[in-house]
């Protein structure tokens, strides 16, 4: 049993359903809120999201970016944040100079004011936790469980940077490559954008959302999970940045590796197909990729396929435990 | 300088002082919630809070009480909390067991619900958070800088066992003493109660309040700062337990030491004059005992006597670096 599995069995039974998450979604809907306000929360661990020594500017940027991606895969805008820090006794000050610096352009460039927190030490490692807070204007929250068979499947900007700058993050790639792709794949992992401003402008237009954090074909599945759907997927279809491709092409990794990597940040959802001239529109209105990759099914089997052939994918998201 | 000095240094000038927390209230106001849900979040470590190995209900039961008590002391009751863990790879299923158990009944005890939250591993060791979020139902929330000149200060329950408790789990002393002493002083520290019923009846008589975490004198001077006043605390009236009053008696700690520890999660409040009859109706509706033990003075000075005599500190509080 995995991470998902323990939180299924033990801690399902706990939420309640007519807050309509399971534990299921990106952010939970705040009871007493008129459905408007939704909160997240999401941990960052030393040796697991980071190595030690991490440029702390860049962390605390990341940190806000993950909490802010997924209350926009809810349609949601951020309100305020709270910030738990477990930092390593005799931490310096220069990192707190430089952590809160990120912090603050963060919350400058997303919106939102920082309400609070809490601070400890720890013995052995740093861990970092944001709570976001975000509110929903015109419609209600986006969630994972309303994909309505022949809704198509759109992702925003390109899938497997995150993946791939981890690879290069980590030094286990000795490839041959240019400063520039290595520097733009390790920025897509390091400092990832949320997909805030589309988030906000998929309310009334997308089906269903979640972000890609877990994997494109991982995430996908929690979205057929919960609304009992299944899909088809064409792996050809799904965009990969210029910097990526040098690693299809020397056959170094494949589409299936790129797919169920995780890390990408970027915004899965689907869209009635009467509501597809809005994404056009919307392509134009943020100048940004977002790239047709499926079909919704009633049958509840989920193909991806490459090319028109059936692809098997061992890994399916990644995993924590 | 210490954890306080770093917050306030870096990340008190990303607060938001409209929302009036400066990052010093036990819990923010949430924007656009017109100033009835508040919300917190706390830490708990292994290694700084909690020993490896301890028993994970009990954990539990202690990261939603602390909470709870954050709320309490701004006069708000639990809406939902979302849960953020830490934990190490191999984490046995027995822990999600006895863990979620314990999540369970404290939920039960307090209300509210589940709502969420993020699990990942740690390479190092375990760190648990919670979020929670509450809501003031038919007044503001109660801050800590409201307190005023001639106010009364209280304090709920007894002061010191936490502190007591956490030397006998420690086994750093090896007094004889009855198993039930023993067991209630460890009870306190491993398993304390939020006031959370008190906190929400204390809406519209207190005119500040905190919680007792950090000791009895660091909370009470984070409400003297915040408030701009001083105070006179009696040191003599400060109400300690039949087991801790053992270790008076026997001279292994005095009272000094009581007053500076942390972990107690009473409620710690200021009364304008004019509603001191609401306390003592209080006292009799809750069954609870709550005990004057000094009052509030114009002049900023703060003068912990014992018995007419003035008291010098060492500590103030706990510090966590």
């Amino acid at each position: 049993m995995n991470e998902f599995d323990f939180i299924s069995k033990y801690f399902s039974p706990l939420s309640d359903k007519t807050h309509g998450l399971n534990l299921l979604d990106d952010a939970a809907i705040l009871p007493e809120s008129k459905g408007k306000i939704v909160i997240t929360k999401d941990i960052m661990t030393e040796g697991t999201h980071f190595l030690s020594g991490s440029n702390p500017k860049l962390l605390a940027q990341k940190l806000v970016s993950v909490n802010v991606s997924d209350l926009a895969s809810m349609g949601a805008s951020p309100l305020g944040y709270l910030l738990g820090l477990s930092l390593p006794k005799n931490t310096e000050e220069k990192w707190f100079e430089q952590f809160s610096l990120g912090i603050k352009q963060s919350i400058k460039s997303y919106g939102g004011i920082l309400l609070g927190g809490d601070t400890t030490s720890h013995r052995y490692g740093t861990t970092l936790s944001l709570t976001a807070i975000g509110s929903v204007c015109n419609s209600n929250p986006i969630k994972r469980n309303s994909a309505k068979p022949d809704d198509i499947i759109f992702v925003s900007g390109t899938i497997g940077d995150g993946f791939l700058g981890l690879i290069i993050e980590n030094n286990s790639n000795n490839l041959e490559m240019k400063e520039f792709d290595k520097r733009y794949l390790l920025d897509r992992y390091n400092n990832p954008k949320a997909r805030s401003s589309l988030g906000v402008e998929l309310c009334g237009i997308a089906s269903s959302m979640c972000d890609v954090s877990d994997g494109l074909i991982g995430d996908l599945e929690h979205i057929l999970k919960a609304s009992r759907v299944g899909a088809e997927l064409y792996l050809e279809e799904v965009p990969i940045s210029q910097s990526a491709k040098i690693f299809i092409d020397k056959k170094i990794y494949n589409i299936q590796d790129l797919v169920t990597g995780g890390d990408d940040y970027e915004l899965l959802f689907t869209v009635p197909k009467n509501k597809l001239k809005n994404i056009e529109n919307l392509k134009k209105k943020l100048d940004l990729k977002i790239t047709k990759i499926g079909k919704i099914t009633e049958n509840k089997d989920f193909f991806p396929t490459l090319n028109g052939n059936n692809i098997s994918l061992n890994s399916k998201g990644y995993k924590h435990f």
